[in-house]
């Protein structure tokens, strides 16, 4: 397959003429080829048209047809082959391996969604049958469904140019529910998008379904997402990306004519609370293990450890002394794009500028373009409580120790945090009463909590909340990674009295889609 | 039980200094008795202190201590007797059988809520095993569940005393989800809500629960209720209102430096599909129908029949003749406010202004304080599709007929209706292929469909739905009425390689609780 530096809208390939777009390998500071021609709102407006089109028959597509179509698309993923390996290596920096992985990754989670089409619960079939007996009036008859909420608007993230970007996470669970979608190519890897985009685009013909079921657009800057966020016919956005960002995409939704909900994971510094006991047990094996979840792809993760937390003392600066040796061997790595490599230097020089901080480890440097480099510091709570931007994230491989002088301080700096995406917490033994204090309020501040662990590692499951109070996303009643991801794209409807002829397959007596449903209260397996 | 015109902050009865108030019966026009000391952001912040300190506790109860303490509301309702139903009367307006049926639906809310307490499948227990030996890497231990979201601020609803009230169905779905609660009283019926308040206090007291779970606080115009929406320690809002407040309260949410989800219930009117078949067989026994529904409660339901839409001709001209007869024989109703009089008697003249609008019937006028007059109108689709305007919502007893030229027309103006509550399709034998063709136009406009049947009744079950797309409500994702109402007041969290200790019983292999678990993606009863 080949990259044409194209827009697909629909079925049509189209060339944008609203300026250029090259993508840039950071490895070496190259330009990459072919030139992309840039769009605007007229592809925008276009692609949401179609998908508006398709949104009638593509959400009432049968369950084994959908099914069949996510897996499909993993297929082609497969089928492209070092192409796309290839291809995303040389727009991002990020090794092969680490892409294959992703691409398992991707296809696991298209595969999950096509699991999930098929098993049907996300449908919440509900029948409550009339009681014309009862008294003091009759009951009605009432069904109810979730349906699809209509074609929404994806934004590729930076970090995950498979697993969070055109067939990514996002565009799986919105697909899976019967949603069309509009995905924006992340500028930094636009051949990837492309390759990955004709895959959907080759599925959705092959099934049959509406072109409109899928379109891919590019450009620079701004104005396209707000045209795309802006649309009428979108009716919900996901996207993984900065902080910024995300507020911005959550203010342009806000003030929509009809306002729509908007999935933005957005940032998290993700804390690490190491308490005594573990830490006498095992300090510099933990060390090991954060230094390397530090600096696992050059730290470009959401759940990359930011800052960690221990009782000042001993334990904890042989844990610091261990971690620091660890740092000080780990060279410096091609970060994602020129940008997010100078915001990497800008975070680091910030905490460095911060005269409390104190230096602890800085890994090799190396000369080459876009090299961010594992750093560590600490800093005692205190400083920390005074100053809470110290406690916002620096995308990359940097991180924070924080000396707290009482376990007080502890549960204040828990209290004090944002809403992150994950926390973890190393306790053994004697630990745990302390371990047991810590959760509730940890519960309150994170989607996911991790034990003697780090969090980086997301596991596509059904248990995965991969989400978080603001401001790690925009709406902690939800999850972008795991089952519930398809939650986000559908909401309920109810029919009354509604003649047998006209009634959906998922909520007729007899079952014949053999789903889950809920008859009278009780759940009841096909 | 006494009214002493006090707020009631956690277990403390305190009267607000910051002016007065009274209570109003629109019936004579008379001031009620106590006076009311309005509260001010001290007592809001008090009280949502209170609900801070009480939500770790109230989150945790056993299911069975929570839904004791929701049937023990629902029974202190009934204690009340006469004292509850003469002042919601006198402060009201609404006959006292209406009220006392109010009563029985509000009880059954909370019994409903305690069912599903009990029941526990709101937890959404998902247990993913570890699997040690799966390659390329092992799979964690990975638990999940739903948590309270946090304190909830609750508007009361004018229109609703005692159902979208102090213990109504944004109060019980709060408290059912473990959420404490703050109310905002309506000034409408300070009595009322304060004697419901009451009870709820009782049995926060009585279960042994934090003082904090309950707050009821008062106020006049808009700075109580915007420092309850903008109080840090709030997390989400429920209100049913008018499509100005909703509107409000979602702005001032989406401002607060952690926006919070907001879930008003705003406006609707509730479209009505005459097919012609339906018509031919029963036109007079739908008209009747109508006016009932039109009349009910002098038109002051969310669903009342705002608008009528047939295909012009001998049929519908008929319909409309037989509703005229029927509007015009109705006599008009004591209103809930004067305010809520003043703006039906603005819409109305705002209706009756339009150049190209027939009035058809008016109902018997009557001297005296609020009184609302059922009326009706007609028009031609084409200037409702010119002047959309005329789609929007007048609260009260009016309704107007919308004749369109042909099918065409038709599926112009369902397609041209804003967000709705429900819709009604009345359709028999041949009708049947337009109704399909009907019905994802409204799946998408609407939360319920109603066949052959009015949309006022609003059963409370499961299969319910009461909300819809903007502006109906502020989140088409969720229904305020019914049991999924439960879902607006959960989040995720997972647990990875949480030691046993410190699992919650509702995640634990042996299910201590009884409740449904997913298991390795099966569903489990207990």
């Amino acid at each position: 397959m080949q990259i044409n530096g194209a827009m697909l809208i629909g079925r049509s390939e189209v060339f944008g003429t609203a300026g250029t777009l090259n993508a840039f390998n950071p490895s070496d500071g190259s330009t990459l080829q072919p030139v992309f021609g840039a769009g605007d709102r007229v592809e925008v407006n276009r692609a949401c048209s179609l998908a508006e089109s398709a949104f009638d028959s593509y959400r009432e597509t049968s369950l084994g047809d959908r099914a069949r179509f996510l897996r499909q698309i993993a297929e082609g993923l497969l089928d492209l082959g070092d192409t796309l390996i290839e291809r995303a290596n040389q727009e991002t920096g990020l090794p092969k391996a680490r892409l294959t992985a992703e691409r398992g990754r991707t296809m696991g989670q298209l595969e999950m969604f096509a699991k999930i089409v098929e098993d049907g619960r996300w449908i919440a079939a509900t029948i409550d049958p009339a009681i014309p007996q009862r008294k003091p009036l009759p009951r009605v008859d009432l069904l109810m469904r979730r349906i699809a909420l209509g074609p929404v608007g994806i934004f590729g993230a930076s970090n995950f140019p498979l697993a969070f970007s055109v067939a990514g996470g996002d565009a799986a669970s919105a697909l899976a529910a019967g949603c069309p979608i509009v995905v924006k190519a992340h500028p930094a890897h636009l051949g990837t998008s492309e390759l990955v985009g004709r895959v959907i685009q080759a599925a959705v013909a092959s099934s049959g379904f509406h072109e409109g079921v899928f379109s891919l657009v590019i450009g620079d800057g701004y104005a396209i997402g707000e045209a795309l966020v802006r649309h009428p016919s979108i009716k919900a956005v996901g996207s993984t990306g900065s902080r910024q960002g995300g507020l911005s995409l959550m203010k342009l939704a806000a003030q929509r004519q009809e306002p729509i909900p908007v999935y933005a994971e957005m940032s998290s510094i993700n804390p690490v609370f190491l308490l005594p006991t573990a830490l006498a047990i095992n300090g510099e094996g933990i060390a090991k293990g954060f230094a390397e979840s530090l600096a696992l792809g050059v730290g470009q993760f959401c759940t990359n450890p930011g800052v960690v937390i221990g009782i000042d003392g001993h334990e904890f600066e042989r844990f610091g002394a261990a971690a620091s040796t660890e740092v000080n061997m780990r060279s410096a790595g091609t970060m994602l794009s020129p940008g997010i490599h100078a915001a990497y230097e800008r975070g680091v020089a910030r905490l460095t500028a911060v005269a409390e901080m104190e230096p602890l480890a800085m890994g090799v440097q190396l000369e080459g373009s876009c090299l961010g480099t594992p750093a560590l510091f600490a800093i005692d709570a205190k400083t920390v409580m005074a100053k809470p931007e110290l406690l916002e994230e620096v995308f990359g491989p940097v991180s924070t120790l924080i000396r707290c002088a009482t376990q007080e301080e502890m549960f204040n700096i828990a209290t004090r945090i944002e809403g992150q995406l994950t926390a973890s917490i190393f306790a053994q033994g004697d630990d745990l009463p302390l371990a047991r204090q810590l959760i509730p309020i940890l519960e309150k501040k994170v989607g996911r909590i991790v034990f003697d662990g780090f969090s980086t590692g997301v596991e596509v499951g059904w248990a995965m909340v991969h989400g978080g109070p603001f401001p790690a996303t925009s709406d902690s009643r939800t999850t972008s990674v795991g089952a519930s991801a398809i939650d986000r794209f559908l909401r309920p409807v109810s029919y009354q009295n509604l003649p047998v002829e006209l009634t959906p397959i998922y909520l007729q007596d007899r079952n014949p889609a053999h789903i889950p449903q809920t008859r009278d209260t009780r759940f009841q397996q096909p």
